[in-house]
């Protein structure tokens, strides 16, 4: 297959996932906790069966990790990345500000990325070597001369371990006070690509929360990686920075005290 | 004016803020730094202005406090209380979950609330005495049995002193800890109006932030409170309770350790 044909498949997913989750939201939901003390509820698990049935009838040579039902045809070179809602804790307050999550992975390599918004019908599509696009129009990232100026995102204090914490409020001091927001999951990474927000800065991200994100950052004209600035890779430990200005990525770095 | 004209008054306030709104979401906001620190916009002003010359044509006795251009009128026994944008980090960084706040005090009580959100055209309206609307069809608080059950809301965790802070993290500690959600600023009170949020606890909020909010709140069958249980006045520090289900509050109260 051709990229525009995985690009077309992609958002043939993100429509299946959206036809799934709309009558959910703000409906009965079915919430649950799982092993880990995340939520789930019918909307997440009738998404990725939704995509699912999809990439069986038309990719059934590649994998799947799906967030909800695990991993299928783990030694294929193409992997698709699903988590059919990030953000199920906004989900479930009845907040249109999750998304589903779609990546596709070549030698473990994300070279697709969508961020799908089912509610406000708001989509981003990254793919390598083409330009990030909202709704179909290309969006950029924007400059960000000095850390003073950033509009920082994060989604919950919660989800730092402690000794995470102290850095990442290392770096929010250096960020603007009054120009944090919370909250957002990766709905934040899609207003990076669209330049409305400049430094996205997690921790505990898994790979179905980010592989998605990178192609549509990038393509964008921004940069992510670790916290050490490294390249992020399918088994980073899920510390994230995503920066609309790569210019910044030193230090931001340095601020998170990541360098020595 | 009967309550039935106040509350067509207020639709067109909150239909003029969001004109004002829209053009700026996302665009060329002129992003400024108050005294306070806190973030200022053109549309904040534009919002404001627009609001404040239907209430200086069509309610000419009535005082205004609003947010950005102050009080008029003090001495009137009928207030509006105007906040063109609650939420404007939000706003700034293109998330549409910041809301335009009306209130009408009589005798410094509010019998009169608007939450709006003008991007997504959602509308909260409550009234003393009716049921609370949300987009013109009345909507109801849920119940919630146990604080273990609850979704909690708040909007930042910097906006706590650090002494509240720790009260506020008891609380959240007695509630589900993957089932809090941050960010959201009036929009939360909302979703406690509508039943998708359970409780909002929150530091540091002005008349402007909170008087729209109890109207809405109680008409949709919840209550709204200080941290000691007490109902909010037109003074009250900003330590702001908001409960779907009434019958949570003494566990509210206590939880935050605020009766001993």
């Amino acid at each position: 297959m051709s990229l525009a044909d995985d690009i077309a498949l992609a958002h043939r997913l993100a429509e299946a996932a959206g036809a799934a989750i709309r009558p959910y939201f703000r409906g009965e939901i079915g919430l649950e906790t799982k092993g880990d003390a995340s939520p789930v509820t019918l909307a997440d698990r009738a998404a990725e069966e939704a995509m699912r049935r999809i990439l069986t009838a038309e990719a059934s040579r590649d994998g799947i990790i799906g967030e909800e039902f695990g991993t299928e045809r783990e030694g294929a070179s193409r992997q698709w990345v699903l988590d059919p809602i990030d953000g199920t804790t906004s989900f479930v307050a009845g907040r249109p500000i999750f998304g589903t999550l779609i990546a596709l992975l070549e030698g473990g390599f994300p070279v697709l990325g969508v961020i799908d918004q089912p509610i406000l019908g708001e989509r981003w599509v990254g793919a390598m070597g083409q330009p990030t696009t909202f709704n179909g129009r290309e969006v950029r990232t924007r400059p960000c001369r000095e850390l003073s100026d950033a509009i920082l995102g994060t989604t919950s204090p919660g989800a730092f371990s402690d000794h995470a914490a102290e850095h990442f409020m290392a770096l929010a001091a250096k960020c603007a006070h009054r120009r944090m927001v919370w909250g957002g999951d990766c709905y934040n990474y899609g207003l990076v690509a669209s330049g409305h927000v400049d430094i996205v800065c997690e921790d505990s991200l898994k790979l179905h929360d980010f592989a998605a994100l990178v192609p549509v950052v990038e393509g964008a004209g921004g940069t992510m990686a670790d916290w050490h600035g490294e390249p992020l890779h399918i088994d980073s430990e899920g510390h994230v920075i995503a920066l609309g200005d790569p210019a910044r990525l030193e230090d931001v770095v340095e601020a998170l005290a990541c360098n020595h």
